[in-house]
């Protein structure tokens, strides 16, 4: 048998803890941070020493590319504790390998496997009080990398940092959400880095998203740029349309996020012998389904909001609401994920992951 | 007479200049920093107080926005000091405003027209000594502004940093640059940020620059997401092409930045009356001219590298070269506008503005 390796993980504890200042049955999402992060600096042409130590600023100087030029790319993870205390993570080793993906992209260099795990795995031992065990609550992981070398040439940065930030975290949104979809502003391009965690994809969808906000919807369906024809993703969860009772999704591309959650669904509705159709969905084709009533639900899914129900879409000047319905694939899709995810259920995909 | 109120900017001066350490004779591109950087921040719905500071390193918690979501906007200017050691800027204005249109873009507050303009000169009076007085050398200006509040929610920030910092520069390119125009990487989508000097949109070009640097071409010429067959932009440098002696450049849109040397140039093209031609370019119409030989010169146009030649362009398989020039319209260009900015001739534009 060949020996294995793991990186040797330095911790430094702090020896301050802020635990007794936060209110657990009260947590807004991702606000709150723990007491200590995972920090590894790239330079030199290798990764450094990786530790865990005290949360604490990084100090940059104002030439850092982060700056100037958006290079960067993050993750989102969640860890759980079931009832007797055990932690847990969800398909941990699926956001190790796309951050890699994201990170060739943006022509960051890759990091390892087993940094990646031991790191956070360590920093989740250390800081393992902070995981909430309420319904509903968990801790967001917060995996980034970022350019921490200076220069003003537009060029990759020859440094650097990937940390990991944890912040025990209630819901992403509160209630059902309405989404606009969008005929003007676009995310992302045939050819670009829509399908990466990048930073740049976020910011980009801002503006718009408070266009929507002041026009009452919580969040945009972005659609392709090219002729605004077909939905793609709602930027920070995929989305999935049920049709009388066929569940339909986008398939990935270079412009769409290969999301966990939504990989998951696909593999969950399968297997419950549901209809599913991955392909193009346009907008005529969901009007139409709204008018007629064949529209039976659309939701979001993503880590961080894990499954959204989605009450109404406005297109241009309409809109039009999805009516209630009773145990929706919405409501059967997350209580599927979530029980994996608590270790309340049988987890016949071995998605889950146990932290020890 | 209406008063003129200008904001007071507190001045805070270094201890210890690190000029002496400095060989201006032998200058990178935007690698050194002068003493001072001015900085304002924006919180609690406002700008506040202004400073020239130290220049100094940033402390950000890792939750800062800046790391996640690729919240920021930047511009680029030089200062230049002629033979009687005035100071003078080009066109500074222009970055001003183009510095808001881009921060509306990315959902970043705008910053009032006198704190950038005040903040620059004060920064330049305070590091005068910092201009290069020598040929091809100048002093390179990096306004810039990110989000620096805190949160894993992927929205606009509550808190940004406006930051000025200044670096003596040499040439940003060393020579003739060859050039790839793009078959299967996008830089921007239609209603996308392409136009803004979003962070994001240069983090997104390094890999497929490396691409090409890997094929021996310096730079990528981007063309539209949909068909990849009509040329826009450079990333660092707006695109001009000579057929015969008319003058092409593609129209600014959502997808190509309004350079400011783009448009000088135009001005000066039409000034001197040259037939010019503001319109979409394709490649088939690129690569008959190269193969008639029709098409007689190819440049670059930024602030960072004034105007570039290029020697020849890639296409999917085949490489391109343009003949050398006597008296070309790149080198006539470039000739009027440094004569412009040095305060070398007359400035009949009324584009060269004087710090004192």
């Amino acid at each position: 048998m060949q020996v294995e390796m793991k990186p040797v993980i330095r911790v430094e504890k702090t020896k301050n803890s802020k635990i007794s200042q936060v209110d657990f049955s009260n947590l807004p999402f991702g606000k709150v941070y723990t007491d200590h992060m995972f920090i590894c600096d790239y330079k030199d042409g290798q990764w450094q020493e990786p530790k865990v130590i005290p949360y604490q600023n990084i100090s940059l100087d104002p030439s850092a590319k982060i700056f100037h030029y958006g290079q960067s790319v993050f993750e989102g993870m969640k860890a759980y504790k079931d009832k007797d205390g055990k932690v847990w993570l969800f398909r941990p080793l699926e956001n190790q390998k796309r951050l890699n993906i994201s990170s060739k992209r943006l022509a960051i260099p890759e990091l390892p496997e087993e940094i990646f795990m031991e790191g956070l795995k360590e920093l989740l031992k250390v800081d393992k009080n902070w995981i909430p065990q309420s319904e509903g609550s968990s801790l967001y992981i917060r995996p980034f990398v970022f350019a921490s070398g200076n220069g003003f040439h537009a060029s990759p940065a020859d440094k650097y940092t990937f940390i990991i930030a944890c912040s025990p975290s209630g819901s992403y949104f509160a209630g059902k959400v309405k989404v606009l979809i969008e005929q003007t502003y676009s995310r992302s391009a045939n050819g670009g880095v829509g399908y990466a965690k990048a930073g740049g994809n976020y910011a980009g969808q801002f503006y718009p998203t408070q266009l929507a906000v002041d026009k009452g919807f919580q969040q945009v369906i972005w659609t392709d740029d090219t002729s605004h024809e077909y939905i793609e993703e709602a930027g920070a969860m995929n989305i999935f349309v049920r049709i009388n009772d066929t569940l339909l999704t986008a398939p990935t591309s270079d412009r769409i996020l290969d999301g966990v959650t939504r990989k998951s669904i696909l593999d969950i509705a399968n297997d419950m012998g549901i209809d599913v159709e991955v392909r193009k969905i346009s907008v005529t084709e969901l009007v139409e389904a709204a008018q007629n009533g064949s529209l039976k639900e659309m939701f979001g899914a993503g880590t961080a909001a894990v499954i959204s129900p989605i009450s109404g879409f406005g297109y241009q000047d309409k809109t039009f609401d999805i009516p209630e319905l009773k145990n929706s694939y919405a409501e059967q899709f997350k209580k599927h994920i979530t029980d994996i995810q608590y270790n309340r259920a049988q987890d016949k995909f071995g998605w889950r992951y146990e932290v020890k």
